[in-house]
């Protein structure tokens, strides 16, 4: 459990997208003042949280947001995550721009503290370890760009004003996920008994339970820690691997078709976080390993 | 010379700034067209432009003005710099956030090229030397912060849809230099017999001569290198140097009072450019000394 100050107001954005819902549980834990956001304004009453409607894209719309709900805190989970799209589309500009007019307001209201969900994909995917401090960033997507701009952003309009965080996350599994996502795909196709085509499955990456995510991003909204944070295990499996071990659990390795599909070609070999700065700055590590959250998956699915 | 597409429509921002005025001037010999803005619409006829008013800090503003004139090229020069005040002032913000606009306009009608005029004052200043693609970025104001970010910014909104370069500008002298800055300041207190209160003197800049600095900016926005760019002379020179040479061609070595003033804390004891990359890459480098220059704002001023 962290600790809020007892005036604290948290705005939420993205509140009901696969990280947003297990923020929002977990924000509920601490007994703050919780406004959630997004497109329609409602979500699950799970958490006792003001639900508000708005376009964050917009950026009049993001500004009109801050302005009415004055929060003194934002997390700010919001962007598209379309699976496949989000890589190269459009709309991360759009993010970006309404995300600069929601730290304008932020700045403006006199807000204390911001931490925004970004990417290992800002990272430059060439490098050999991923440590926030010194790996360059040169963002190989438009997704990966757009978030680094945005935490560049940040910084300026937190310049004197309040404090601000960024994470990079790698990549996220758990309950809520998308089903068109890897791990999702590969158990309702298991399930089916259809075929699941893979490529070499020799990519190796960082996969990080979300509630896990959101207890860190919850400790660091209720902290003070300003830089970026990478989010991740620490630890790097095969995605053929993953495959293996939903397919050996269901009973079907039989349906794993590796070669059937090419790797993206260009997409890193191996993406996994350092988790150093995070153990030593924050005393944090990630609770659930990928068996045993693979093995809730199945349970609960 | 170099050369635009005969089609080639370029914007201006900030034409009538101290940089602005010499890029109009550079473009002029070009035979391009050009769309000259500033806050009033109206500037000096020596060039042939079209001239338009507008606020680029307003997002509408910039956005409007880029889907009226719809530039092919864009050389974005316009910015706070008021002398002692833009390091730390919240137009800085209001710059990042209309530049935004502007930038999303721009990719919008399909612009070709953009180039921006960025600053020493986002690197490092710690570093011992300022090359393009080694030296860290870590902004110490707020100017810079929000330089740095333009150009994060940038590079999003240029994926897949237009050519860009930033280049990182050091320290301009030359004919319009606002009276307030460092060597006007000098020359005018200096012919007015009055003491000049200086600090140790020893602090070592790259004075680079702003013809010199708008050559550069209207070559790299007539051709297609990507990336970051010094602007310097790559020479660097003692700032108390400077004042001693004015003083003695001026005949008034007597009025320098050196140690009158501290030096500022947070500045760098050296800030020079490495151009290498410029020299190899562009096959440019300044063709005026600091001496020269310094003789000729004399002689004219």
């Amino acid at each position: 459990m962290t600790t809020f100050a007892t005036d604290a107001r948290v705005l939420l954005t993205g509140a009901t997208g696969f990280l947003g819902r297990h923020c929002l549980e977990r924000l509920g834990l601490e007994g703050v003042e919780i406004h959630a956001v997004n497109r329609n304004g409602k979500g699950p009453a799970l958490t006792d949280a003001q639900w508000h409607a708005a376009d964050l894209r917009s950026p009049i719309s993001a500004a009109a947001t801050v302005e009415a709900v004055r929060p003194t805190h934002v997390l700010h989970s919001a962007w598209i995550v379309a699976p496949g799209r989000y890589w190269r589309h459009e709309d991360n500009l759009s993010w970006l721009e309404g995300s600069i007019a929601l730290l304008r307001a932020f700045r403006e209201i006199g807000g204390r503290r911001f931490v925004g969900v970004g990417s290992c994909a800002e990272y430059d995917w060439g490098a050999e370890r991923f440590r926030e401090d010194d790996t360059p960033c040169r963002p190989a997507t438009l997704y990966g760009k757009s978030k680094y701009a945005l935490w560049d952003a940040a910084q300026a309009f937190a310049d004197n004003a309040f404090s601000a965080a960024w994470t990079r996350v790698f990549l996220p599994f758990g309950p809520g996920d998308n089903p068109a996502r890897l791990i999702p795909s590969i158990i309702s196709a298991l399930r089916a008994g259809s075929m699941v085509a893979l490529g070499t499955g020799e990519a190796v990456r960082d996969f990080v339970w979300a509630p896990d995510i959101a207890d860190l991003l919850v400790r660091l909204l209720a902290g003070d820690a300003t830089g970026v944070f990478n989010v991740g295990s620490g630890r790097g499996t095969a995605v053929g691997d993953v495959a293996r071990t939903l397919a050996v659990r269901l009973g079907r390795p039989d349906l794993l078709q590796f070669g059937a599909r090419s790797d993206p070609a260009d997409e890193p070999a191996s993406l996994v976080a350092d988790m150093m700065k995070v153990e030593r700055t924050l005393g944090w590590r990630a609770s659930m390993s990928l068996e045993v959250g693979l093995d809730a998956l199945l349970e609960n699915g």
